[in-house]
């Protein structure tokens, strides 16, 4: 029983777990040059935003690597056009534009080519132990929190194949697996993609934690039936005041976390926060395609001309969240100023980037 | 444009929508006999408790209608043997019981056989007409109750098709079409078995209403984000005071009413209601397979080993309820008191069966 992780730098090797073959097949894929990074973030073998920026940062110090280029001015350029490369595998990825920036950024300091392939590759393994430490740190606040509760609620999969290790949301999970503190984890399936079924059940296994796959629809009665004690969810954008966008399914939650009177958590790293934004009323909501909805597979279940609505995402109000767990600690209302002294610095960088 | 019906008796002949074809394929079936009857409700070719119990109360006159018993003992001993078979179709469905008893009450009053064969048909053609009468009662009453509002959320299917002609929840959409009132129905898809997917968002588009599907999970964030007014659904059970069961799910939608402060409809005729519950924590929760989470028809979704719990029902405690609509007519809390006042004599009958 062990953690799952979907990223592994190995003796100068890149590794990742294929995520769309999960549960069924577990498959580990080298990944030996930039167009086969580029080609498993495109094909979304690789999923989750800190995983997406780990993947792209390897990609592109190995891409580095293998240039051929004698002098420092041709390597600067052919690195520009990988950046550009890369950074078009997922355009609306934000995680992968900070991770190739913060590699842009340090090879603008060196004076060899030499100089610049190790810098390259130091800044992606770097960023790779970064967001393990800061999963571990979310997930220690976490377990913290959660104190002696043992029936906890999750949705999607904000887990350890997500991430660099342990995740965001399933981190306590991991980690009270690890120290002998057992969870009985309650997994909403996630519809329409069914990341619950697919992949937190699955990689919860893995790591020995009890787990029970219900229906988006079944939270309510199972909250009350089966004396669920709190529930915990990433975020994918986290406004100035607390208002957090997760995967669709994640407001409801928090309303009936309210309403049986159990805390509702965000689990995130700070670099989640969007300070740009006031609230979340202001965060842009992707629509999906309607086939998600309407099909499974290939196999039609509603009807011909069936209108559909598929956001991919809701905003959750501060005034649902009991608590924000980053790696920087826990942060309770009120949040418009305690997200402020939390993240000190950060606000000057964000608002002015 | 025309409301569907699953139920048609026409000279003499009884025909039925096959449901387990829908939406892809329209089929009306007729049953002949007294088995097609029973393997109609058998196999699902027809669903939902009045629907069943309509179509059993036409296959028991149809197979007394057919008997060569030359003599009242012993069209009556084989009558009891067709009842005996017929209620052992679907053995926990109430409706069917209380309709084939209705039957059963009738034939004990007559003298010969042929006045037998007549009483049992036209008791069958009232439970069928009262159905319809009932269901259109209480569509005009939710479409009073509804006024003005426009956009109406609803989950599963309390439809035309499991009832003679309307249905409950969504009686006050045909009717609407009917008279020119436009509705904008939000179905939720209802996993596990997508009964919104397949049949609300059929009937309602057979009638000309217009209908969003949605997944579970997007309840919340769609009555936001499209200015759902009310939420109406069908019932179960209804306890004395009011608490109701109905499909899982109604418990989220009930809670999300009244966060989103709109309100939450149980649309059921008085049939529903099970006086011998005082109240719905009494009520027993079907757990039904697993099989219905970890797959999609007979592909796997979740891992081997998956933990599930599958509960068919949720029970929404009065509180939640802005109004119960019955054919009787609309009634408000304090429920214990007014369900009294409204069902009148029925109690008398409920308590003492």
């Amino acid at each position: 029983m062990t953690v799952p992780v979907s990223i592994l730098w190995n003796e100068d090797q890149l590794t990742i777990l294929n995520q769309q073959k999960l549960p069924h097949v577990i498959e580990y894929i080298h990944l030996d040059n930039i167009e086969a990074a580029f080609d498993a973030i495109v094909s979304l073998k690789v999923r989750g935003a800190p995983a997406i920026g780990i993947t792209a940062a390897y990609g592109l110090a190995i891409g580095a690597s293998q240039s051929s280029a004698d002098n420092l001015e041709d390597f600067q350029q052919e690195l520009h056009d990988q950046y550009i490369y890369l950074a078009g595998s997922r355009p609306t990825a934000v995680n992968l534009f900070w991770a190739l920036e913060r590699l842009m950024e340090k090879a603008e300091t060196v004076k060899t080519v030499e100089e610049a392939k190790a810098i390259l590759l130091s800044e992606a393994i770097a960023i790779h132990k970064e967001d393990e430490e800061h999963c571990r740190k979310i997930g220690e606040y976490a377990l913290a929190v959660l104190g002696d509760y043992r029936n906890v609620m999750t949705i999607c999969n904000a887990g350890s194949i997500a991430t660099a290790k342990y995740g965001t949301a399933l981190a306590p999970f991991h980690l009270g697996a690890e120290i002998g503190k057992e969870f009985h984890v309650y997994a909403c399936e996630t519809r329409p993609i069914f990341q619950g079924s697919r992949l937190t059940v699955w990689e919860l296994q893995q790591s020995g934690v009890e787990v029970t796959l219900i229906t988006d629809g079944m939270a309510a009665h199972t909250i009350q039936a089966k004396g669920v004690q709190a529930i915990i969810t990433g975020a994918d954008r986290i406004a100035a005041n607390g208002d957090s966008a997760n995967k669709i399914g994640t407001l409801g939650l928090a309303i009936l976390a309210k309403a049986f009177k159990i805390p509702f958590f965000i689990a995130a790293p700070s670099s989640t926060f969007d300070l740009n934004f006031a609230e979340g009323t202001q965060i842009p909501i992707e629509e999906r395609d309607e086939k998600e909805i309407t099909h499974i597979g290939e196999s039609r279940i509603a009807p011909q001309g069936t209108l559909v609505y598929n956001p991919a995402f809701d905003v959750t109000p501060n005034e649902y969240i009991t608590g924000i767990i980053t790696e920087k600690g826990i942060i309770y209302p009120d949040y418009q100023k305690n997200i402020h002294n939390t993240l000190g610095d950060q606000i000057g960088e964000e608002v002015s980037r």
